[in-house]
């Protein structure tokens, strides 16, 4: 099969920073990314079409009247990011189709490998956008068009400029009946399967979120003059509620962070009167989630109480879990397993196309392992030639035995 | 006695700023604040002199030979400040010092009244300065005379501008051999009496303390991913030690505090990596305050190799404790007795200029009520009728029966 390592290192010269992996929406490196991408899907033997959002998509016809299994992820980067997050999920599938096309095989199901042209948005600060327009059309993306990236530029105008026209975004809709299943390869961007030695992964759900900001306000002071039982010291009711937040979430495949945190006005001699934290709290699916929200806030409460401060939270932001279908679990296992590889099973703690396509057609992923200790949307993101060999041969058996329910 | 509260918001009139009370060193508002101290000493029967830094200093005679008891505070606030802070240990000695002259006595010993040009030291970020002066002379000044305040304007030039001789700094001196003691009279700025019903209070000691800057380093990863038994999260290690801080400090009349922490580069969705924050220790004598740092920073460690995180402290400021004497706090405490008020043994908080003085002389401090839950440093700041007039009676008393040792 093609050498997938090398062209993700040929992807990731078209860059839009001559320093650092930078590839953002619409960018000439985005657009030159995008042709390549192309030029290998129409070698792998696919007839490709560019979407009304830029996304690229190669086809691969199955038997007749075949419905298709879309395999996609995205080739746009966060800043400085990792040349393997996304790209890994494009170009495993072309070698996978290629591969089936030098040995004269017809897939089971039709094929189609989408490569999304706008993933992690950071050029206009969108999210999922393309895999968005591909099932709602305009409706997401309208309200977006005068959105203006770093330099004063307009998404439409960034569009008018590669040749796409922002009257015709609805031309973007596929079909969701036509599809089988939604299926997403994507490098792991965590340490689970590094930890566990285990090359490849099957994603049992993509983790809900929701983002809080919490206040506490209790009583600036005097750093030397105001005894310890007397205060009411808003930096150690905080730090009580970040402990509050890793407890609550230490079991169950659940996670809890608070990433950032301000004293408001703190200097080193004057107790704290007021400190605003973030509090991120995930999981694989939904009541858990809402389960572990409640139990959180209500410590939060116990503690300003307790402590004589005032707490406010307000959620800044929710995404719903998205589980991974059973059968496609099944089948991904066994694609693993075939191959000599142990089929760990772990949820998705970051957000993927996947969760948009749940919505609408049963979806599955599997995971490859992320070297240097799982660091992910960073330049040290690695992915081993081995590793990356063995998910080839994975996912062209899951391809080759793929059976649409 | 003269109505010293009066006498505090006419002086309060006297600010560098229309809007709050801001009174630095040596601007226009400083040096009428001087003349209108300097007339009121007079007004008192008191030879005035103004020293080498601005600072203003009346004497009483006493008896032939007596040494001299030296009672003294600022008249220089922060920006934004409290009318009594420092102003009130000026105030009522030339109060007490007015009434032994209008009732014809002569004191025990000499009195002298020292108004400190500069404690606050906002202006140049100085501390201390003119009773370190009056110690240590020019030693203690001439390395600052370049240092510029916020519109470059420089300490000498400032000097210059208002009469004084940069050249002459040495002339501040005085004979502390002729002291046979130190007196201060101050706002508490802390709610201690406030909380125990008590108007006045003995100073045991002014406590020490040190400031320290502590960095945790743990590693950054994605809030999503990374599941919780493998994280090394710099802010919830951060967050242990705050408490630990809190813990620590919780019993003996010790203080901790952690009033400014920072997240490196945070945000929501990612693990903290770096977490920087500030910690205060203060205790009433140095002993206590060691075994306190040790204390925590023995946590820190363990903390820190429990999570697999690293910890840097750096000591940034350091301030040695000073105890009152015995056989002042008992004088103090008699004179507090004998109008009907409970005398209160406390440790002082904050510093003061009897710090100062500790190092050559045997110092003591009376503690006046500080009203709005113990304020300081704040235009809510304030001091009751009540108060003042029995602080000042406390004084007179304190002043007619004191023996010197």
């Amino acid at each position: 099969m093609d050498d997938v390592l090398s062209r993700a290192a040929e992807l990731g010269r078209h860059s839009d920073s001559p320093r650092n992996y930078t590839r953002t929406y619409l960018t000439p490196a985005h657009q030159a990314a995008a042709r390549q991408i192309a030029a290998w899907m129409r070698e792998a033997g696919m007839a490709v079409r560019v979407d009304a959002l830029g996304s690229v998509v190669g086809r691969c016809e199955g038997p007749p009247g075949a419905r298709t299994l879309l395999m996609g992820s995205h080739f746009d980067s966060v800043r400085d990011g990792g040349k393997y997050d996304g790209v890994l999920g494009i170009l495993l599938p072309i070698a996978v189709v290629g591969e089936l096309n030098r040995r004269g095989e017809r897939p089971p199901v039709a094929l189609e490998v989408a490569a999304f042209a706008d993933e992690e948005g950071a050029r206009f600060k969108t999210s999922f956008l393309a895999s968005r327009a591909m099932l709602e059309g305009a409706a997401s993306v309208r309200a977006l068009l005068d959105r203006r990236d770093a330099d004063g530029v307009t998404f439409a105008d960034a569009m008018r400029a590669v040749g796409l026209d922002p009257d015709r975004l609805d031309e973007a809709r596929i079909d969701p009946s036509k599809l089988c299943a939604y299926f997403e390869l994507h490098i792991e961007q965590g340490p689970v399967l590094l930890g566990q030695g285990a090359a490849l992964g099957v994603v049992t759900s993509i983790a809900g979120g929701s983002r809080h900001l919490v206040t506490v306000r209790g009583e600036a002071g005097h750093a030397g003059t105001v005894p310890m039982p007397m205060r009411r010291d808003a930096m150690a009711a905080a730090a009580e509620m970040v402990l509050a937040v890793e407890e609550c979430a230490a079991t169950d495949q659940l996670v809890g962070t608070v990433g950032m945190l301000e004293v408001k006005n703190g200097t080193g001699n004057v107790i704290a009167g007021e400190v605003g934290f973030t509090v991120d709290l995930r999981a694989p699916d939904d009541p858990r989630r809402r389960a572990l929200e409640d139990r959180v806030f209500a410590l939060f409460d116990a503690i300003a109480a307790r402590r004589g401060v005032r707490v406010e939270k307000s959620r800044r932001h929710e995404v719903r879990a998205a589980p991974c279908a059973e059968w496609l679990q099944e089948q991904v296992a066994a694609a693993i397993a075939s191959v000599g590889a142990e089929p760990v099973r772990l949820p998705s703690g970051a957000g993927h196309d996947a969760m948009i396509f749940a919505g609408v057609v049963d979806v599955g992923m599997m995971f490859v392992r992320c070297g240097a200790g799982g660091v992910s949307h960073n330049p040290a993101e690695t992915v081993t030639a081995e590793d990356a060999s063995l998910a080839a041969r994975a996912l062209l058996r899951f391809v080759r035995d793929f059976r649409a329910r």
